[in-house]
């Protein structure tokens, strides 16, 4: 189902209604309910005798059957409540310059999202950010819906009747078997963990962002200036997060992006990321040596007044490593750093970005943007992994965190890029150790080069490897990436592929609840529940189609079958058999001490002795 | 382009002609000009100054522009004469049964495929297979082949001008910096490497399986009860091995086996493996109760005589294992493990398989066919992965690869399956401990059990990491696993990214040539040599439909950026330039002083420099 805005020039269209086979619900914290939280629940056959499975869910309201969707008006200001309480003072918004929208004229112009916020900055020396709280000893709204949201299947993992045990190897992380809000407070406290949520983000649902917690997992949306416009990237946010999207990057290039930023952000219950750098780029007419501190601080401002909640800032792309990147394979890739890197070079300096760093944090922390400290020196290519260049700007971006830290802001760091498997582990150890613990946020890493139109796959071997090893939060990687600017099928596949190595990290780092989902969905699959088995999966509407390519008659959903192997082959057809008639032999004393005077144990099987 | 046969009831169509980009060559180790060894040659740019880039080629003479297609002829017989020299007794072969294709009425029979061999087999004490070649400290002309194609690159990394050093962690695997046909043997002497190669498939073209040794992979084809014919298979198989499938497992379980098996082997340059047990089955009407030695013992050498060059034997699956599954979340889901399992409870008896091995190794030594030691209990879930069951079958798969080497048979080990990344190393560990380092041939694994329809990302993970902890060969998933039989696509899709595996598996291993690849697409990328990075990668095809999709014009292939970022915004462009301002930085005294006073260094950049 599709949503219509009132004009065509405006974005007009998003995909609406749940995923087939679930229903958002929502529950609250004990003693809060003001806070309501979703989960989407997929319902399973009644021959299952289970509960429903509860999912992580991140769509926001746009697969809620029952509310009515309006871009123009934006989602519900859920936050707004919380911050008002803060008592921030409320500012005149920066008034919006030609140059916002990259000059654009009045024929090309997308027209600016008609809803409108409060726009907050917290006074100086007023706390405002989640680590300020957090230190101060404060719980937050946001820690409290965080806990809540992370604790899913958890009770189920200690109450349940049968002990599960979630084994796995955490590599030093300390997953709880319940997050408390103090626990989520303690860990922001610590740095380990961040809340990217700008008091100009009143519609945020909270998402937290640290290796003690669920691998999250971005997506990057954005036009260049080759293609695409404001109506795409809403549609382009709304079906990311629809498929487990926890954050999006908008990396829009173009003109209008001011615009469609605002588009995006009052439309947006997940976290948005920028790169400030791009759009103050924009505005010198693209180049580099133009760029200056005022242009960036002003860009800055502007975004934050927009409610971007975290900023990638390349400020650890000093002028001394630059020289170190001429003998590698592919140079700089990082757009941003190659962007600094230039005006370093243009203008034999220091980068501002690192001289002016302490002003950035002030700013940053006014409205509680996030520090994502860019890592504009990552490798682009097998060749260049773990080298000076990329391994010294890690050591400056550690330098940088203490410094964001004592000025109250909450930090991540960005991680590479393109790693074969035997030097991931360095990348994140080093991290740990030179970011003091803050959360790593990684591009893949690609694990070869030679796959261009397959880097979702090169990339999710190394995501799951270095999420396993301790990194927060994967940035997706799609199908296109080296080649083009992805589409909507692109988006579906690098978010879907994300969450998969998001899910193998969980699970091998012996995240408590994680297995949970495995196991229904291998339950399902053992009892040829075969809706159940694709409306329990990633991506329900795939699997289906799949299996109905071969077998598409409503009768082939019961069968105790699938093509693959026909029905006489079926192992799992057979290996049932098996049970029944595993049983039958216990219950038959004679066969059974035969086995006994042998020294063997045939235990009686749960689902035949039912 | 297609190939027509005569007869429409016969397969009648196979892609051929070369991968776009490359052309096939030939080389031949030093003084043996009759041992022809193909590699695929992909042509570079002329701005590259590049020597053309030689792949490996398991895609037969069908890429060849050179020669005629004839699948009722079957393809050249490359290794008759070296077979021929070695004496073995001709037989007369075993005349076809009826119940070999099913009992197939006169109206669906597929025709056999009108190509004929000498079929030959060993007499008892004569030396037959290549262990027994290799023990005997004897070199044959299989060795001397895959020893020569295994080197591509090698050299080039040894007398390179710039000394190359492949660094990576290969956990105890010793690759040499050259392969000779003797360390060849060696390898196959200590039972770590398999050339699989029955004496009646002439017409492969020798491929060596071993964890000193390129990984390879394995692509899966069959039809089954449900789908498929003759025609269909004889093209996947063409099809997978045109995208990089080592060696080819015919599964087929519906009717027409036998001679659809006939128009695969003989049209096939790569090692063709089967499961015997699963056409076993279909002589005794799908019952598994009904088997007994007599029609397996028939059916292995009905196979062994059309020149199956490894049999999966499902030996492992011994009673007293049987009831540990019971318990499972999936019980059992190896087709050929539950069939034998329920054979042993249906009889309360010892498996003939485990009962009857010593036979089975004096079969398959007469003609050379390797074991694939099938693992009948892997795990179907990450619930179940190593467990008792899976982990006491991999027992006595050890003790059965001792027995298999006595008897003078080649022996590689399957595993698992279904294992999160935690516990991956412990499957490689135990089996190279269990197994005295026979090759490990692992399907997957899959380190997720919740996104079926991508099943081919969940275990390219597992795979990758597995491949880097030795595993020898791994057997592709395909996006249709659990789902349904995979069509063209799928196949293709599943042998991309298990190539992917298996080459990031090679570059972290430390292989010496493996990252030769990876810098020549790493390179072309740098210099924006469009074609050459589409012509480089494992899918040329798909890349540039990709990059096509945004920006067709050919003007485009020269183009400094992509749609991605756009003119402005290319990191890429942005580098080299930086390349330019660097050197022209080095050239200016004053500004290379002020460098060097503060203990900084710039590099002379090659490219500007010249």
């Amino acid at each position: 189902m599709t949503v219509q805005s009132k004009s065509a020039a405006r974005p007009n269209t998003v995909t609406t209604g749940p995923i087939i086979g679930s229903r958002k619900i929502y529950t609250s914290p004990d003693g809060r309910p003001d806070i309501r939280v979703p989960f989407r629940e997929i319902a399973l056959d009644p021959s299952a005798r289970e509960e429903p499975y509860r999912a992580y869910d991140c769509s926001g309201i746009y697969t809620d059957t029952g509310v009515t969707i309006d871009l123009e008006a934006g989602l519900p200001p859920i936050r707004a409540e919380w911050i008002a309480k803060r008592v921030f003072d409320k500012i005149a918004p920066r008034a919006v310059k030609p140059e916002d929208n990259g000059f654009v004229g009045a024929a090309q112009a997308v027209p600016a999202c008609p809803a409108e916020i409060a726009v907050y900055g917290a006074k100086s020396g007023q706390m405002v950010t989640q680590y300020e709280y957090a230190k101060a000893g404060i719980i937050t709204e946001e820690m409290i819906y965080v806990a809540h949201r992370e604790n899913m299947g958890r009770t189920q993992m200690i109450e349940g009747a049968e002990a599960r045990v979630a084994d796995g190897e955490s590599f030093g992380a300390s997953i709880p078997a319940f997050i408390t809000p103090e626990f989520v407070r303690s860990e922001i406290a610590r740095g380990r963990a961040i809340i990217p949520a700008n008091i100009n983000h009143p519609e945020l649902e909270p998402v937290i962002i640290g290796r003690n917690f669920l691998v999250k997992i971005n997506g990057n949306i954005g036009n260049s200036a080759v293609t695409s416009g404001a109506a795409e990237e809403v549609e382009k946010l709304v079906w990311a997060i629809r498929w487990g999207s926890d954050t999006v990057m908008d990396l829009s290039t173009g003109r209008n992006i001011h615009n469609i930023r605002g588009w995006i952000l009052r439309n947006s219950p997940v976290p948005i990321g920028t790169v400030p750098i791009y759009q103050a780029l924009e505005k010198v007419d693209g180049d580099p040596s133009k760029l200056d501190w005022e242009v960036f601080k002003d860009t800055l401002i502007e975004q934050a007044e927009q409610g971007v909640d975290y900023f990638t800032i390349h400020a650890g792309v000093r002028l001394q490593y630059v020289p170190l990147t001429a003998k590698r394979t592919t140079g700089i890739v990082s757009r941003g750093g190659s962007i600094m890197a230039r005006w370093c070079l243009s203008h034999h300096k220091e980068s501002f970005l690192y001289e002016r760093f302490d002003e950035i944090c002030d700013i940053m922390r006014k409205y509680d943007v996030s520090f994502s400290l860019g890592d504009g020196l990552r490798p682009g290519s097998n060749a260049d992994a773990n080298d000076a260049a990329q391994f010294g700007e890690l050591e400056t971006l550690g330098e940088l965190t203490q410094v964001a830290w004592k000025k109250g802001c909450q930090v991540m760091i960005e991680g590479p890029g393109h790693v074969p498997m035997h030097k991931i582990k360095e990348n994140m150890d080093k991290q740990l150790r030179e970011c003091g613990e803050a959360p790593f946020y990684t591009l893949g890493p690609l694990t070869t080069d030679i796959a261009p139109g397959y880097d979702h796959i090169t990339s999710a071997i190394g995501a799951a490897m270095i999420g396993w090893y301790g990194t927060a939060m994967l940035c997706y990687v799609t199908p296109k990436e080296h080649l083009g600017l992805p589409n909507r099928d692109d988006v579906k596949t690098g978010v879907i592929t994300y969450r998969i190595a998001a899910h193998a990290a969980d699970l091998a780092k012996g995240h408590p609840a994680a297995k949970l989902r495995d196991d229904a969905v291998s339950r399902a699959r053992f009892e040829f529940r075969w809706e159940d088995q694709f409306n329990l999966s990633l991506d329900p509407d795939t699997a289906r189609s799949f299996h109905d390519e071969t077998l598409p008659k409503e009768a082939h959903k019961v069968a105790h079958f699938c093509s693959m192997c026909g029905p006489k082959f079926c192992s799992m057809k057979i290996s049932q058999d098996i049970r029944v008639e595993a049983a039958r032999m216990v219950g038959m004393e004679e066969k059974s001490k035969e086995f006994a005077d042998q020294g063997k144990q045939i235990y009686l099987p749960e689902i035949a002795a039912e």
